[in-house]
């Protein structure tokens, strides 16, 4: 049985009862088995296999991305500055159409190894070809929730062909690699999803006993069609469809009125907040300080590297923690502790994942992250957390662990080949463009 | 006489005329010498007294910004999530008061590391102790635009001290380390100086033929103060007393009405744009596509590490391109290439560089940086420039170059000891808190 030390480190936990503190910790069997304050005991000392020491370095849970579409890495920087309908129909989804599995399998290996290399520990995708995207996490050693994203614009044979598919899906993968992989069912969003069939989706998930995952209300457009299509907004709308009777985690939730929040909180509704994806496509600012204020579960995503253009969920917390201020006046607005739990702790509870990972704390699965503080932008040591959420990036990450294992060392990712899925990625882009 | 040549690198030039290419750029006596596409000539090759091989790497102007307070490195983290006057009066304000010179020198000296690592290669900097920060200056080889910060709540001794001290600063510092170093004359801000105060500054300014920067229209609450005192709103204000007589910088601008814009405009007022600082202290958000289609010169800045928490360049050129698009809804507003020319053209017209630097051209001193963009976050090679807005970091920069010596090599300073800067800003911000 290995057991790895980390020693003489700066720990921030997320955790209430002893949020931050200089000390040690041991990881055995892929969690948390010890820590505490101060010089590792003796006894720590004589069990480790393995010591890291942790001068200069903070140590945290890994992130959790709650929303994104990994394999649109291919995607990034093909067209930019354009609106939301005229990006997806004209440019996304035409050439999206054309991925194939290996596509899907590379671009995610790409985002893989940019969220390992920023400290992103968990990762939440909605795509095609999600097998694909399964088998890049199992060999990545990233843990996720995952779903075969489901548009239906199709015929109706098309249509039951694809939940099909999303059920197998969650049949064959729901558990797999250690439980690293969990599954949700995901109709793609309520204006791309007839209401009969985002009905079977409901039922599937409440049999298959997983989450749904969707993406709602990211424009004001898509608001305005839904209440004319269907005569009321989309959280109504969704309500009625019964999608927020179980666990749901909604992406984006940009436009919201006071009545909708009030039921997102009643139903325990997770909202996943993509601030950068919905500034690029001028989609709007989402009320998260209202969102927060109703007890509303928000955590952070990026959504796919062509909306945003990077994964580093350390610039997805820095926007939330700024961004919310400017817009509503409110300097003391999603302070840096809220960005920061947003980033691990609410992340985690929006998966149901809380109690697993998202927090340092003994029985948690040992996903955590090294940060190098031993930089300038780190000086002078004041706060920690304040650090972490406005000066810190996603390349001051060092170390990455998930279940134990670590997965970036020195900044080197350890599972994944960097130089061959990036001459993969781009020569599967030219072949995409050709 | 030495001769350095670049070699199969990729050239983002923020000229018209070739704005990108792949090549060589040759550079002597601290300017571009000569720069062309493809393989560099023999004659090149033989020249060369040094080379350096371009390959995954993109070079580009070094970022200009415009606005800030190096030394306030010392106070990052100190006290966030405040109201800006509360942040000023009770927590900047008074530990400034203790700044000794070698606090200024020190804390500048952490600024100047910051900056080179992430890609500055000019900056703007508004404090007392200015000698020390034009010391530091010199010795990290940065180029500078300095002004000694002038409040004037004081008695009009205390001012007359204050302003001479200025003008004395200005007469030994223009045009100093081989010109890297130039001068302006600050009044800190319409709120902190009287009307008379502000005219003998003017004054100054032109029989010094230096710019003038002071901070101006940063929150509503000083607009209104103004309105209050003298009857008129701030660039009303300034404008009778004659700031805009000659070349200025302001700094924020954020809360302009129409008209304001207009005279900017046609007063050629150059505008640094601080988005995370207003951001963060939920100044509000500056109309920076209206300043832009009326034609004023919009540049970027981080303003204080107290305010933004850090002074990554990049950062605040990806905030600039998303905030304005969310908040406008138009996808369009600020697009990639018109934030890049911010943080550099723009950046350089701003403080009277244009033709110096803040492009790549032959003739042009050689201020330039290289980027790593053999990094999964570069990948696919689509748009070099969408990849440097969007999806770049500071930390990128692996390379940097002034008058063409080299002060950042392979991520490391090369004129400032890191170790020994980041020990000593640490002590003394021990001390002044003590």
């Amino acid at each position: 049985m290995t057991r790895l030390l980390i020693k003489q480190g700066t720990f921030v936990t997320i955790d209430e009862n002893l949020p931050e503190f200089q000390g040690w910790l041991a990881v055995e069997n892929g969690k948390i088995a010890a820590m505490g304050e101060g010089e590792a005991p003796q006894e720590e000392t004589a069990r480790a296999t393995e010591t890291v020491d942790g001068k200069g370095l903070l140590f945290m849970p890994g992130l959790v991305n709650t929303h994104g579409h990994a394999a649109m890495t291919l995607l990034r920087g093909m067209a930019d500055d354009l609106v939301l309908q005229d990006w997806l129909q004209n440019h996304m989804w035409p050439t999206e159409a054309k991925f194939t599995g290996d596509d899907v399998y590379w671009g995610s290996a790409l985002a893989a190894v940019e969220m390992i290399k920023s400290g992103t520990t968990t990762f939440v995708d909605m795509y095609d070809h999600s097998r694909r995207v399964a088998e890049m996490t199992e060999a990545s050693g990233l843990r996720a929730s995952l779903a075969r994203g489901v548009i239906g614009l199709c015929s109706e044979e098309e249509q039951k062909a694809k939940l099909e598919d999303a059920i197998r899906f969650a049949r064959e993968w729901h558990g797999q690699a250690d439980d690293r992989i969990r599954v949700m069912i995901s109709p793609h969003a309520p204006y791309t999803c007839p209401p009969d069939f985002i009905l079977k989706f409901v039922e599937a998930a409440r049999e298959l006993n997983v989450p749904l995952h969707t993406h709602m209300s990211e424009t004001l457009a898509e608001v305005e069609q839904n209440v004319r299509d269907y005569g009321c907004r989309p959280v109504e709308h969704l309500d009625r469809l019964g999608v927020f009777g179980g666990p749901a985690l909604v992406a984006h939730a940009v436009h919201l009125n006071d009545e909708e929040i009030a039921l997102l909180a009643e139903r325990k509704v997770a909202v996943s907040h993509n601030p950068i994806s919905n500034l690029k496509l001028a989609s709007g600012v989402a009320r998260v300080p209202d969102l927060l204020k109703a007890g509303v579960t928000v955590s952070l995503g990026t959504d796919g590297a062509a909306s945003n253009n990077n994964l580093d969920l350390f610039q997805e917390m820095t926007t939330a923690a700024l961004l919310h201020k400017g817009v509503s006046g409110d300097p003391t607005a999603v302070p840096a502790t809220e960005a920061l739990r947003m980033a691990t702790l609410y992340g985690a509870r929006s998966i149901g994942l809380e109690g697993v990972v998202g927090q340092l704390k003994v029985g948690f699965k040992a996903d955590l992250i090294a940060v190098n503080i031993a930089q300038a932008h780190f000086v002078p040591r004041t706060d920690y957390v304040s650090h972490l959420v406005y000066s810190a990036r996603g390349s001051d990450v060092v170390h990455v662990w998930v279940d134990g294992k670590q997965l970036l060392r020195d900044g080197r990712p350890t599972t994944l080949d960097e130089e061959k899925i990036m001459a993969e990625a781009e020569s599967r882009y030219r072949r995409l463009r050709a």
